[in-house]
């Protein structure tokens, strides 16, 4: 038996999440019922002879991408882990991509060994909508106070119990989490170059030692209302030890969000 | 009578270029037969409710974006420029958009006015092709000498007869350009951030006071070729002076090319 560790970049918009579920029965909406986990055991089945469950890092929402997602399998087949990759590559559609795999210890877990994740979110920022690099971005076209959603974001830093941006709903036994490191910084549309003024593209970076459910995008939402003027009279701090859902913003939609990363011990 | 000058952004992956035309006869292959120009002008004649003719700074082909074409249009209309933009905006499919409207002077021309333009080719240069940012980018495998590519692109800086480097059955008068300024640089693929050491986005910049059909993506390709150990024998010094297209290298795919700026006077 082995295990075999992948990294996978995926673009989320044509998919129902990381996770095989039926969705169907949880929204009135119909949208894809593909999911990334599925469309890769699929593949895994046809190279390897053999059934496998694939465990991701964590699960990915509707429409939200990665860059580097983390993810492990046990197999009994002993094809080289680099001509796994190159036909699961071969194979695969053009929105998903293995770009590492490695033979790992036989109790790597994706999920158990992760200590830290950090989420992207990106917002552009301008009054027209884009067209040319319009994938994995929210449009916001009213103005937006960056440096207050910074000042703001800054007090989420630390250990704090974080049920003020947790879905409800979720079953997460404690809502207490270490949140590292967040920032929140502004780059120019058109990479490289672009003008020196076109600060258009707002990136919200987050490193924690795990994410209760919607919490990057609860977070997000907020800092939002804020970067608008709204929200005015409840900073995060506030909102933070007032622990209720209904307080802070409204859940920020999953095209702007991407898993960047997953650092492991 | 006004004569209304646009900036338009557009992914150009879905249309058959900037001009209207009938390429039904010209390629074996079956494309979309919507062009970027057709489509603006059917939404300003909604708009306007007259019958307009919009004249681009150049035209691009079948699958080349913009991040700034420039074009005018006369109308009779009193429609301020700002609702003019703003009803574009709200009717045009979302891979264009209009991203400024301005009263020009009425003898204001798009195309003989232009003093420069700037055009970008995006190439990924890593073993696996991209998942998450694979919009107006062109996947390269192999690895590239960049160094040596930056190197003999500095050759065709200057005024040389581009004659190499156009495509034959092009009709321009004369095939003398002047290439202002040429870069070759390597940037990250994860846009801000990523590894130190990823360096798998190629962006190569050109700009000329004018280019030939098909001259930026004929360099490219005779770049990408030289970049691989091939075209060993023939600088871009000799593929100028030879003036003979069989002898460079063939033309790169149109999805790495964009139009990133045009100059006025």
């Amino acid at each position: 038996m082995r295990n075999i560790r992948l990294e996978i970049e995926y673009d989320g918009s044509g998919y129902a999440g990381w996770q095989v579920q039926n969705r169907a029965s949880k929204s009135p909406v119909r949208r894809s019922s593909k999911t990334i986990q599925g469309t890769i055991e699929k593949t895994l089945q046809k190279i390897l002879k053999e059934k496998v469950k694939v465990i991701a890092s964590g699960r990915t929402d509707a429409g939200v991408s990665a860059l580097a997602q983390m993810a492990n399998f046990h197999t009994t087949s002993s094809l080289p882990v680099e001509k796994i990759k190159n036909a699961m590559n071969a194979l695969l559609p053009k929105d998903i991509v293995v770009s590492r795999s490695q033979d790992a210890p036989l109790d790597f877990h994706a999920i158990r060994d992760a200590r830290s994740k950090v989420y992207r979110y990106r917002i552009l920022n301008r009054p027209h909508r884009p067209a040319f690099f319009r994938h994995g971005v929210y449009f916001c076209s009213y103005p937006l106070d960056v440096e207050l959603m910074r000042r703001q974001a800054r007090a989420l830093v630390g250990r704090h119990d974080f049920r003020a941006f947790c879905a409800s709903g979720s079953c997460a036994a404690s809502t207490i989490r270490f949140v590292k490191k967040i920032s929140v910084r502004k780059y120019p549309y058109i990479y490289p170059g672009g003008g020196k003024r076109d600060g258009s593209l707002i990136v919200i970076d987050m490193e924690a030692d795990g994410f209760l459910y919607n919490m990057v995008r609860n977070i997000v939402g907020t800092l939002l209302e804020m970067g608008r003027g709204r929200l005015k009279n409840s900073g995060m701090k506030s909102l933070l030890s007032a622990k209720d859902r209904k307080l802070s913003g409204p859940c920020a939609p999953a095209q702007g969000l991407c898993l960047l990363k997953v650092n492991y011990r």
